[in-house]
C-alpha cells in the first residue's frame, strides 16, 4: 500500500478500491447464482463465498484506512464512506443469501431463488459500469441509466418476493415457512442495498456534476 | 414542470413537493384507515392504494429531478434528499401493510390493525402541518410540537405492538402467528418511518433557526 | 440545565451527555446479563432496564435540545446527532431484548443469550472507552481499538446467532422458533448498532484528527 501510494496519485486510489470492491460485488452474485442453480458441492461453494466476501471486506477496510490517511478526496469523505458501506453491505447479503441455506439445512433451491439471484447478479453489472463512470464524471447519463435499471431491478425483486411469499404459504408446514421467507427476504434486501449503491450514485451526481 | 420552473422561483418548488409528499401521506393513511376498519372490496381498494403510492413515487421523482437541476436550494441538498427519502418511505409502509393483507389472504381484520392505522392516520396529519411550517421556519414551536407529537405517536405503536404480539400467541396456528406478526411490524415500522420524518424535521431547525 | 450551560463551557456539555449516555449503555448491558444468566424476578428486573431505557431518553433528548440551542459544538452537528442517535438505539435494542422475554413469556433462557449478552456488555465497555477518547482525541490509538474491537465483537455475535438458529431448527415446536429467532435476531442487532456508534467514531477521527 506504501508503495501505491507513491505512484498512484492520491485520490485515484478510491477510484481503484471502488472498482475492486465492484468487481468482488459481481463475482460474488456470479457464484449466488451458481449455488441457486446448481445445488451441489454446496459446502466447497460456500467456502469460495466466504473467502469472496473477506476479500471484500479487506477492500472495504482499505477504503477506511486511506479515508484517514488522505486530505485529497475525490468526492466528499461522506459519500467515500457512504459507498464502501453500501457497497460492503450487498457483498455481506449476497453471503448471508448462501450461509442461511448451510445453517437452515435447505435441501433443494427453487425457482424464485434463481430469480432473486440473477436479479442481484444484474443489478451488480450496473453497479460496476456506474462505478467506472465515477472516475471522469464525463458520462452523466450512463450512471443515470445505472441507477434506473437498479432501481428498476429492486421493483423486480418485490415482485419476486411478492410471488415467493404467496406460494410459499400454499404449504402448511410452519417450519419451511419460517426458513424460506427468511431466504426470500434476504435476497430481497440485497436488491435494497443495490439500491443504496446507486443512492449514492445519485448524490455524487448532484455534488459534482 | 419546464413552465412551473419559469413561474415559480426555484427554491420554492421543493415546497409544493413536499407539501405534495405530504398530501399523498395522508391520502394513503386515511385509505390504509378504511380498509383495515372497513374490510371489504379488498381487490378494488388496493387498486387505488398501488394509484397512490405511484403518485408518491412520481413527485419524489420529480424532487430528486429538481435536486439534480437546481443550484439555489431552500436547505441543504442532503435534507431534501433525506426529507423526500423518508415521506416516501411511509408511504411505501402503508402500501406494504395493504398489501399484505392481500398476500397473505388475510380473512379478516382486527383491532390491533386498525389502532396501527389510526396512528399512522395522526402521525400522517402531523406531518403535513410541519412541512407547511418548513416554507417560513417562523412558527418553529408548531414544528417541534410535531416532532414531540410524531415521537408520541411512534410509542403509542409500539405499545399496540406488545399488545397485538402478546394476544397473538395466544393462538397457537404458527402460521397465522408468522402471518400476522409481519403484518403488525410492517404497521409499527410505518410509524419508525414518520420518525424518520419528524427527526429531518428536527435537523432542519437545528440548522436553519 | 440552565445552571450548567453557565458553569460548564458549552461545547464541554456534549461530552458530559456522551459520557453518561455510554454510562447508560453499560448499565443496561450489565442487567441484561444479569437477566439472561439468573432469570428470577424478571417483572423486577424489567422494571429497573425500562427505568434505565427512560433515563437514556432523557439523557438522548437533553443532548438534542442542547445541538438547538449551541452554536459551538465540539463536532459537526451531524456527528453529534449521529453518535446519540447510536447510543440510544444500543440502549433500546438491549431493552427490547428483555422486554421480549416478557411478552414471548419465556420460561426459561438459555446458553446462546448469555454469550450474547456478554458480548453486549463487552461491547459497552468498549463504547464507554471510545467516548472517554473523543473528549482530547489526543489518543488516537485508544479510540482505533475499541472500534477494531467492537467489530471483532460484531463478528462474534453473527456467530452465535449462525449456531444459535442451527441448534433452534433441531426443535421441531415452530411456536417456539418464532419466539427465539426473534429475541436472538434482536440480541444480534443490539451489537450491529453498537458498530453504528463505533462508525460514528471511526468518521469523527477522519474528520478531527
Amino acid at each position: 500500500m506504501g508503495l501505491k501510494s507513491i505512484i498512484v496519485p492520491q485520490d485515484k486510489i478510491f477510484f481503484e478500491l471502488f472498482e475492486e470492491q465492484a468487481s468482488v460485488v459481481c463475482t460474488a452474485a456470479e457464484l449466488l447464482v451458481d449455488i441457486f442453480a446448481d445445488y451441489t458441492n454446496i459446502e466447497e461453494k460456500y467456502r469460495k463465498m466466504k473467502e469472496i466476501e473477506h476479500q471484500g471486506d479487506a477492500i472495504a477496510h482499505r477504503a477506511y484506512d486511506e479515508l484517514n490517511r488522505t486530505f485529497i478526496t475525490p468526492f466528499e469523505p461522506e459519500e467515500i464512506s457512504r459507498l464502501v458501506t453500501a457497497l460492503d453491505d450487498v457483498i455481506d447479503y449476497i453471503d448471508d443469501g448462501a450461509r442461511m441455506l448451510l445453517i437452515y439445512e435447505v435441501k433443494k433451491t427453487d425457482q424464485f431463488m434463481i430469480e432473486f439471484a440473477k436479479c442481484i447478479r444484474q443489478a451488480a453489472d450496473e453497479i460496476k459500469t456506474g462505478i467506472s463512470g465515477l472516475r471522469t464524471l464525463k458520462d452523466t447519463e450512463t450512471i443515470k441509466g445505472c441507477c434506473i435499471e437498479i432501481n428498476r431491478l429492486e421493483n423486480v425483486a418485490d415482485e419476486i418476493l411478492s410471488n415467493a411469499i404467496r406460494n410459499l404459504f400454499k404449504s402448511n408446514d410452519p417450519v419451511d415457512i419460517i426458513k424460506l421467507k427468511d431466504i426470500y427476504e434476504h435476497l430481497e434486501i440485497a436488491t435494497d442495498k443495490c439500491e443504496d449503491v446507486s443512492d449514492v450514485f445519485s448524490a455524487i451526481l448532484i455534488r459534482h456534476t
